[in-house]
């Protein structure tokens, strides 16, 4: 049942219907117990028909990462989008947002005196038709400035014509071992600090943002509103390695067939080659994951080399070597990056493709 | 003048045209004074464009990695092709292979007799009119025989009907510092000893293929008659670092804005986020490289995280942070799975954009 359709070739991306289902439900109810807004980040799935079960299921709106992503998802009917960015506003951008603004709610990032003046100099009047959230660094130590800086900024975006909202985070040093916790509880304290400075400088705190899917369900109450997990749709082999999610909650997998199969000997590896390489799969690999990905069906066989279009498996010494031509489902270390390299994904239920979803949103990185 | 041109948004990918025209020439001169045919690997731009400018520099033909991307560069003209892979090839893709075959010359690897004997089986009498190369393993150990074993190979081959032409090898272990020269010896030895086997056992040897662009220039002619470099024509961060290439023979680069800018502190790092991230650098980065790419005008600056949207560039204590707005250049690691992320690249000359090209082949991963 959960063979490889006959109708797919190799390489292909294949989504199960039911366990993606299942994903946005147990989300959705996790954090609807909690009292916390869910605006989920669609960066990781680029595709409408995702974003509408996301939305069905009870999320308030979409997060996005740039204004492209925004225009497709605007396209298609979304009316709450969240560009969770620090964007650099020149002219093209701001007419870009303003024709946004006019179809949907939209809310941007920024985290500089200079960021917020220069979008507010385009913009013009059309600022105040859209909402800013100051991004703070909790501990990533990427975008994002430190609570004490929020006012500044705050002031700089309020002085350029927005609606300050409130703060936004991302806790991604959360991806590591041991740590979905502690980041959540840091990124708990940063926006924590940021909003109560906010509100004692007078503004009005609406929106206190964070999350991640290692965090998600970690999320404290003291002060976060919304949060944004992203990848937990599908799952990955980086949360897998993170033991945020089971083989079972894996939504997503790469279809690919054994093209080359070694035994070994005294100076080669006994390996298998899979006709999926970091053309389909995305090449991320953290400091921390055991290999390029892993095999649905063979936990214990590890993606040791990735090239463009080849991954080399090395294989257990006590397990036979799966056959020429035979097809394996890899698990992405990294999803986000792996949909975004594929025009389409094949839909799958009960083990036939019941569908075919465009990847509407894919390259829409400006 | 190597400013990046106004008209232009980050993040893009521009290709200065002058550059990309030196790199082709210079390759080209370089195995014509050496006797060896290039046939370049088209996967690293997978434009039409500029397998029509490596073409007219004097390259015997294309190779490329999938059906797919033949497919691509047959319906744009191109008469001799070599899927430099080791295909498993059912009933569809014999089906697209025979069609392929009717318009071009088309050679395929192969690595092992169940492999041959597959794809002879679904192609019938087609295979008559395809070539096999059987792929050799130089020392890379991904795909590929030992050359004692091409003979075996070769024979199932010819046994499937196919016109055996000779043997190839993809030596990757040349991409590591000082192994260039150590891949390109055990690349002619190996490639030497299984075409004087396949000699012995009665097959008359026309191709010897080997090369990619760290040995390309390194490549033996004792044995050797073709080489396949592809990055060549772009270069990259990878060469750039292996020595291969300098900053003056990079012809792609990702334009970027900077959208976060941090002086840092006792626990934060001094350092600058840039809006080009995974989705368009690519994620690769090999143990040996310095960072996730480097900057093209600022050669001390190290990019130390990579996320989806976001390059965070440690900045050394001695030289003045870049502004918030400015634009930078990227040198992405490989170029190969950089052009892979877009669907069309500008064409810079002169400090101007002067055509956009389509990456036709994008995504033809099967």
């Amino acid at each position: 049942m959960n063979a490889i359709p006959a109708e797919i070739d190799t390489p292909d991306i294949m989504v199960e219907l039911d366990v993606l289902d299942r994903n946005i439900e147990r989300m959705a109810a996790a954090l609807r117990a909690k009292g916390l807004r869910l605006r989920p980040h669609a960066k990781t799935h680029k595709m409408p028909e995702i974003a509408a079960r996301q939305l069905a299921a009870g999320a308030v709106g979409l997060t996005v990462a740039t204004i492209g992503e925004a225009e497709v998802f605007a396209e298609h009917g979304a009316t709450d989008l969240f560009i969770a960015y620090p964007l650099w506003i020149g002219p093209r951008q701001a007419e870009r947002l303003r024709r946004l603004a006019g179809t949907a709610k939209v809310a941007i990032g920024t985290d500089s005196v200079e960021a917020a003046e220069a979008a507010g100099r385009h913009l013009g009047a059309a600022a105040a038709g859209i909402e800013v959230l100051v991004e703070i660094d909790s501990g990533h130590h990427r975008s994002g400035v430190r609570p004490e800086q929020a006012v500044a900024v705050a002031r700089a975006a309020a002085g350029a014509g927005f609606r300050v909202a409130g703060v936004f985070t991302f806790p991604g040093h959360g991806y590591a071992p041991d740590m979905p916790a502690k980041a959540a509880d840091q990124e708990q304290q940063a926006l924590g600090r940021a909003a109560e400075l906010l509100a004692a400088a007078g503004f009005e705190v609406t929106r206190v943002s964070g999350g991640s899917t290692p965090t998600a369900e970690l999320t404290g109450t003291s002060a976060t509103t919304e949060v944004r997990p992203g990848v937990y749709v599908f799952g990955d082999a980086q949360q897998l390695e993170l033991g945020r999610c089971t083989m079972a909650d894996i939504a997503l997998t790469v279809a690919a067939t054994v093209v080359s199969r070694h035994e070994g000997d005294d100076t080669t590896p006994r390996r298998l080659v899979l006709d999926a390489g970091s053309k389909v799969l995305g090449g991320d690999r953290a400091a921390w994951a055991t290999g390029f990905g892993r095999l649905m069906d063979h936990p214990e066989a590890r993606i040791t080399a990735l090239s463009e279009h080849h991954a080399t498996v090395l294989w257990p010494d006590g397990g036979d070597l799966p056959a020429l031509g035979e097809r394996l489902r890899v698990v992405p270390n990294h999803v986000c990056v792996a949909v975004n390299l594929v025009d389409e994904v094949a839909v799958v239920s009960g083990g036939k493709v019941v569908d075919r979803w465009r990847v509407a949103a894919r390259g829409r990185n400006a």
